[in-house]
């Protein structure tokens, strides 16, 4: 008989990662997948593990792949690929991973270059509302204590606030943590009764946390977060000046249990500590930007007072531990949109213990945070004319309306903007194709890619562009069907009919770059989900397309987006290009006003009461606009005066 | 070379410590009290472990005592002892323990015995304050939500909660924990959309702390805690009903290190690890009777959801872990005297996470949230006519007025009355003896002892009676100078003149139980000071005596202190006796309305800012009073009509 330790022994597997040379020994059983995170190698995969996305293929150097699981891409299969996830480990074994299935750290849009964005306008940090920041840093002086008036350090400093602080007016309450006042009595009577109070400035009253000797007391930080679907971004604040300190930004890590909300609902909903994954994932993704930009500005975690975190709903619940399966099941009724201010010991933040943790207020399931703070950020409800608000990612979430009323909706794009479900699509990184033109007699495309690299897919303004350079050199018809001219371009591939947009002697890996007949359709789906959101609303008003007096694009695409090609494929209205406004991130820019600004907080409030959303499944009127909208650029070529048909 | 391993091994030493027959092994210069504390034996402990008050005296078994280190008591040098705290560890040793060394847990006051101390007129938990708990139980039944009307699970909760609960006013911020969030949509889905939902009444407003189904939802409960220097007391209660459920008492674990308050002040100033063993002894003394009562009435820690603490203020201190030094210092600043809602999570107690611990709150250094919860339970603070409250303890706080005003001194009587500093002191535990009478004639003594059991020692209340009959009998004159008539009661002793109140032959221990002249000083003094607090009181309104038409006397003596004696030798006023009023431990039951009315806590609030604490060292007033209180009954004879001089 083995002891318990032999019989451990006996059930481990070495498995050995090339190109890497990484050797790591895991339990019999165990899926590739796992065994190639304890190897510290993240890889791919949009499908959270059910072996269908692809995302995840691996070589296996020393065995036949054997037959492809149900649902693994044809193409990869007969390329002698296996699914990591869904591929167990019984022996010791060697694989290749190759560079399109590891995770890659790309460049996230950290919240603007305004420079780029907004050159005329810029977007102030305050976004035009008074600076009264989430925390205030208070110098205090007290006298000193006698028989005569020896009140307790904490009454005296009530006092003294409540002369000092506007904000600290009478209806108000004023509380300490116990912490705080653990600093306060050592630190008035080691530095002349001095010290630097520092008061978070909360809907249910002011908190002192922390006190600090005048001369050793950092000015008041805050940390902005963005949590997107796929991508993290964090600004370091000084709350006083206000200014930046710095900008990181990095993908979520929980995109290693699926690209889309609805595969990460799905793999929380299966048990309690599968849900503790995915919060510890975004957690640890926010730890690790915080740490950075801490770096970056050269002070510590305890100096960080608050964070104010945007996001939509699904990742606002996942970030807080909350559970996200109604959020997926019609009625669609998350647990909450207006979520209690929690501290930063609570939720393992590796910020000052007692800093409040403070979320932008959602709307519905599919309405989230991130929608209300770039609303704020917009500026659109402060206007008297009609304004549309569009954020597109692997969600588009829309709002349409004026200082008067807010309409909103969310349809789902799919995964294509974002580079995913796309035979070529990446994310925006190094060598993704940015902007394309075909020419209509040679079908030659002309590329910029981003960093100027070797081409090595499309990211997602690249696949606008390219769409509407298929249609303009007529590769493909209003329907998205290719024209197929004869010329070398066309082949049929492992997934049906395909055009070689880029030969492989001129691509990054030395692989053609081509696009699927199936691409294009999944494409016309997303930009025509898009149109018919938007449709959606304006009907629900009774209005048309030309009241639009103002449109703002917000998201990833930043100022890549050839706004003439997005109306060309018939994505967004066809309004005069002025009228449009590129913002960004707007989720960050309008969690930073509402970290600088207690003002701009309760208008995000405001504004997240304020909006009505369009439940887009209710009647028949949205499957009618999008099927409307699956042609290029629309069945009614009336909506699209500008573009030829 | 030794290995780190080995070396370690050389510097071990073991001790045996008898009549336990119990071994440790120790570091080498370790003192003997951390090795009995290492083999789980608690030693007394009065001077915080400066070798002085001979508490902790054990005897070496196999080597000589040594010279005695200063300040340890003669006689017991005399007698072989050393002290535990002052004797390192340098080879292996054998240690006899007396048993007069060992932490007793004595019987403790858990709050009354009501039909003792107010056969009449009872002592109601609410004392008459509205019955508005500091946790509320609601049962909700929410619409199922639709597509229709599919806002979030909270946002409904928050509605039903606003029209159910007549505390949720529109002008009182509901709010909620991430944790109960978490709770709420899984139990209202599976459970018909019904649950049981406990919400938190504190000044600041309401928060939903829990959620249940509605067939395992516990009455909401709580715990009154009494956190005595000497004694830690916790009632359970069920805050709907109301009920006490159970009651746990015992010492408080802090006397390790140091009877008094002051012992403890210095012990915890000197480093933080040693503030932090201070806060360990005492939330371990609290978890442990929470555990105790829980397993009484058949109840989980999550069950519990608030706390409410009253205790003196440097005990509030050490159990916050604030700083307490100042409190020793003058001029006398607490740290606080208004403390912070904290969380039992934060303070390391056994009670749901998010349950709320309240303090009650103090007025000054000396005078704290005991006598602010005694006070409350007192009702002196409602009547027209002049009260006067009297807690006795190691500190005599006293408190005089009437519905308009309130004056509050503190007097240190010294630990005498808690049995301390006294030579044939103890607590109130078996076979110490509580009433005494001497025959004039034959000096023989007639005692009562606790369990009827063999006298072992006097506790408080005997002390005051042994006072009142050692003067009544002519063995002392009125400055308590010892009448030596020649009887072979009188002896010299180690300390001086002796009594011997009981031969050996009849006591527990089989030594003699002596009174010495320095202790009749030590009582002298120790009821000097209350007294002279008293006048001080009087003084500062310029009321005379007879003014008082109500005293209420509370604290550790209960029902067992004779008041004829007390007033016989000079401790309190010389009024009628129907004019006094045993409350026994009105610092629990206090807190317990505290707990069962938010109305009786603001009132709490109320009287704490009301109280105008006289500071006795200031002038020369007190000095002279406590002068004149130095004889029996007092200089001023006019001020004890009754007592024959």
């Amino acid at each position: 008989m083995p002891s318990p330790e032999e019989a451990r022994e006996l059930t481990r597997r070495t498995v050995r990662f090339e190109p890497d040379g990484v050797s790591v020994a895991v339990s019999a059983g165990s899926t590739l997948l796992a065994a190639a995170a304890a190897a510290g190698i993240e890889l791919r995969s949009a499908c959270g593990g059910q072996g269908t996305c692809g995302q995840c293929a691996v070589r296996l150097l020393d065995r036949p792949a054997g037959p492809a699981p149900p649902g693994f891409p044809v193409r990869l299969h007969r390329a002698g690929y296996v699914p990591a996830c869904k591929t167990t480990i019984d022996e010791d074994l060697a694989v290749e991973i190759p560079a399109s299935s590891r995770q890659v750290r790309h460049e996230v849009l950290l919240d603007d270059d305004e420079a780029t964005l907004l050159a005329e306008e810029q977007v102030s940090l305050l976004l035009g509302y008074e600076h009264r920041p989430a925390v205030l840093r208070q110098i205090v002086r007290l006298e000193p204590p006698s028989l005569e008036g020896n009140a307790d350090d904490w009454s005296r400093l009530l006092s003294a606030l409540r002369q000092q602080v506007p904000e600290a007016t009478d209806d108000r309450p004023i509380t300490a943590t116990i912490r705080a006042l653990a600093e306060l009595s050592a630190t008035l009577r080691a530095h002349g009764m001095q010290a630097a109070i520092y008061v978070l400035d909360l809907p249910a009253g002011l908190e002192v946390v922390r006190v600090l000797p005048v001369d050793q007391a950092p000015p008041p930080l805050g940390v902005a977060v963005d949590i997107g679907t796929t991508t993290v971004v964090v600004q370091l604040l000084d709350l006083e000046e206000p200014e930046v300190l710095a900008r990181a930004g990095t993908h979520n890590r929980q995109s290693r249990y699926g690209d889309d909300v609805i595969t990460r609902i799905i793999y929380a909903a299966e048990q309690p500590a599968q849900a503790e994954q995915l919060r510890e994932a975004v957690v640890s993704t926010v730890n690790d930007l915080i740490a950075q930009a801490l770096a970056t500005a050269g002070f510590a975690g305890d100096d960080i007072l608050v964070a104010m975190v945007a996001g939509n709903t699904t990742m606002q619940h996942l970030f807080l531990g909350l559970p996200a399966d109604q959020i997926r099941l019609e009625p669609y009724v998350p647990v909450a949109t207006n979520y209690p201010v929690s501290r930063a010991s609570e939720l393992g933040l590796t910020l000052h213990a007692s800093a409040a943790v403070i979320q932008l207020p959602a709307v519905a399931s599919y309405v989230g945070g991130d929608i209300v703070a770039g609303m704020l950020a917009s500026g659109l409800a402060d206007q008297e004319d009609l304004g549309l608000f569009v954020d597109i990612g692997t969600n588009g979430e829309m709002v349409l309306g004026n200082r008067d009323w807010l309409v909103a909706c969310a349809c789902s794009a799919g995964p294509c903007f974002e580079g995913g479900g796309i035979t070529a699509g990446m994310r925006a990184t190094s060598g993704a194709i940015q902007s394309i033109t075909i020419d209509p007699e040679t079908l030659a495309a002309q590329v910029r890619t981003i960093g100027n690299s070797k081409p090595a897919g499309l990211c997602g303004s690249g696949l606008i562009d390219c769409l509407s350079a298929l249609r303009v050199a007529g590769v493909i018809d209003r329907a998205g069907t290719f024209q197929d001219s004869g010329t070398a371009c066309f082949r049929e591939g492992d997934d049906g009919p395909e055009f070689v947009l880029i030969a492989g002697d001129e691509s990054a890996s030395g692989d053609d770059i081509v696009v699927t007949e199936a691409d294009v359709k999944n494409l016309i789906r997303a930009k025509g989900a898009v149109f018919a959101g938007v449709r959606a609303l304006l009907a629900a008003i009774e209005a048309d397309m030309d009241s639009l007096v103002r449109v703002v694009v917000a998201g990833g695409f930043g100022s890549h987006l050839n706004i003439a090609d997005a109306i060309r494929i018939g994505m967004l209205p066809d309004v005069p290009y002025e009228r449009y406004r590129f913002m960004g991130n707007t989720s960050i820019k309008g969690a930073r006003a509402a970290l600088l600004s207690t003002q701009a907080y309760r208008r995000a409030q405001e504004l997240a009461s304020a909006m009505t959303v369009i439940e887009l499944s209710l009647g028949s009127m949205y499957m009618e606009e999008f099927v409307s909208a699956l042609f290029l650029p629309h069945t009614d070529l009336s909506l699209f005066p500008s573009v030829e048909g």
